[in-house]
């Protein structure tokens, strides 16, 4: 990876999609100087929904508007976790020796309707024939998981809460995430319930985003820039509806995408300075923690609690603010999180915001209820 | 490629897409019994709408559904190509290294919806600020090349008639086919108009359907099938929107898709036995004949007019039917024309439809108008 671009999260009032993937394709040419437009060899580019703008086929739209003329670009849709499959084809096509250098981003312009209408949208997400029409949304099906987790293990309702008030406090010094308010535990619980246990403070926002990341060969690298960043490890896998499993509060799509990763890349948990974990709702992260192997299933309360997983802590996870405050655009969310790996590991971020001496990364995107996961782990050449 | 399969095209009634997507896998692992379901290590799958019928992120219910367990699964949209474009990815994802075997498919069910609803969702192809909300539809949009083939070489209503009258003539013994209905000139010159110059038989129809290919690496292709089909190459362009280009009757990403096909396979036009060319439009098999190189530019209508592009002429084009007769349900239509070469190169078609010692063959899917092209030559290594 050797550059990145992320347009400011929030409601975007008047810029399309395709503007806002401008404004962070305009940062990943201006954070590279050798990188030319003309070097870009195909684009991915991960959208979930094409209801929010009419807009389906939105790859050779995107690519060509920016002069990057007459290249592959395709977009691919894995919901949440879009950014994320954006991320890996890119890996698989610069691997495939088709082109020597991908962008790959990831957009979505949510705020053109009202709340309800994008909740509609939305629900698309969940399986239609088991799960769309018995009512269970994204929300319902990860508050059935927390419902399960908090009844198995103790998992409380505050410990959930930490996970909000963290991400909140990390945001606070992101100049482009959404939500840069603090928060308290009483905040979050007095909030209205969403589908209960889930509030609306232990759920992100629905906003505006595009953010987009260059690669290139390993060997090609260093005639861009000076401080590339490698992917050891990409790895995917996906997952029956959640109502089909034996097991609501561990994700077998995670479990399976981390165990491929940590293999691929030859790292262990120990080497992992920091985490972009899928934090959609407060509980998707308790359970992140646990299927990544942060901490014993079930513990995942105990380790929020512990304070481990804050800036400064033990590990460090989600130091953007995570999809919860940052702000969680559906198909950009993924390529969101490999920018904040970018930006951490070139120490670009706020010193408030830095994770100290961190050189290796994990990213963790999920698509719906663990229907699918996919686990990138990143690693600093020159550091 | 070691196997392939395909549901009836046609209006589908009380199948879902993911109902017709396990009658193509059920031909598929029949028509390969050394292949297991465990053998195959991702899906890839067209679908351009999620709008028809309320679901996004199809990947992972497809495949689990189906007992491909926890594989990765992925949905890519290109709108028309995005069959081509599963295909594609299939291949990128096999040289990668990452893949040994994956399943390529495509699926649309589009007959959930009346067909006002259809074309307000199928106008999602079109590009929204510039196209959509000057009211061009995909139709006017080939409706435009339309007029100005016909008034820069003289191309006329009758030798675009023409083109439906042969692809209807090569659908009635393909028993999957939608349309298989003979039809005249007269027939298609009588019917409404839908766009001027095009009318309602010039134009595709919209239907369900579902296919898919499994491919597998090249040397691994024996150990499952005595008769594979060498992918010799693929290739994909992409252009900005039609009304921006110097020229409305060459597509630019046709053309550079079918250089970098011929290119990469060392195969040369008069090595290509049958093809299988986007005809959503009988305008766009036309046009295509040109792009691809079957005749010099402006000569597609001669073309059509000489009988060469018959099942028995120097070079077949749509032994299928095409979109045009078997159906063109958008997501599905790249792999069901990957489906056609599989059965031709394995003479498994009604001996009227056989393209007699064909070996190699060219498959060209577009997206949009001309947005994006896809191109793949594809050989029977037996042959």
């Amino acid at each position: 990876m050797i550059s990145a671009g992320c347009a400011a999260y929030g409601k975007r009032e008047g810029l399309s999609a395709r503007e806002l993937f401008s404004e962070a394709l305009d940062e990943l040419f201006s954070n590279c100087p050798k990188l030319g437009r003309s070097d870009v060899r195909a684009l991915y580019i991960g959208q979930a929904f094409e209801s929010f703008e009419h807009q389906a086929n939105t790859g050779p739209g995107l690519a060509n508007g920016y002069g990057l003329a007459n290249i592959p670009a395709v977009r691919v849709d894995s919901v949440s976790s879009s950014g994320g499959t954006s991320l890996r084809q890119g890996v698989l096509g610069i691997l495939s020796g088709a082109y020597d250098l991908v962008i790959c981003g990831g957009i979505e312009k949510m705020t053109t309707v009202d709340t309800l209408e994008a909740i509609e949208i939305i629900s698309m997400a969940a399986d239609r024939p088991f799960e769309q029409w018995n009512g269970a949304t994204l929300t319902a099906l990860n508050a059935l998981a927390a419902r399960v987790h908090m009844r198995r293990f103790g998992t409380t309702e505050e410990q959930m809460a930490l996970v909000a008030v963290k991400n909140h406090d990390n945001a606070l010094e992101n100049p482009k995430a959404y939500l840069r308010k603090r928060i308290t535990v009483q905040d979050v619980l007095a909030s209205r319930a969403i589908s209960s246990p889930l509030k609306l403070l232990d759920s992100s926002p629905i906003c505006d985003g595009a953010s987009c990341v260059a690669l290139t060969r390993p060997e090609l690298a260093s005639s861009y820039t000076d401080t590339p960043i490698d992917i050891l490890a990409s790895a995917e896998a996906s997952d029956s509806d959640l109502v089909f499993r034996d097991d609501f509060v561990s994700f077998k799509s995670t479990r399976a995408a981390v165990e491929q990763a940590f293999e691929m890349s030859a790292m262990t948990l120990g080497d992992i300075d920091f985490a972009e974990l899928h934090d959609a709702f407060t509980i998707n992260e308790i359970i992140a923690y646990e299927d990544v192997g942060f901490c014993k299933k079930g513990d995942g309360g105990k380790l929020i609690e512990s304070g481990a997983t804050k800036i400064g802590g033990s590990i460090p996870v989600n130091p953007s603010g995570g999809l919860k405050a940052k702000g969680h655009p559906v198909g950009s969310s993924g390529t969101g999180q490999a920018y904040e790996v970018f930006t951490q590991l070139n120490r670009s971020v706020a010193p408030s915001r830095q994770v100290k001496d961190s050189k290796v990364a994990l990213i963790h995107s999920m698509g719906g209820a663990g229907v699918d996961a996919i686990v990138h782990i990143l690693k600093a050449r020159w550091l």
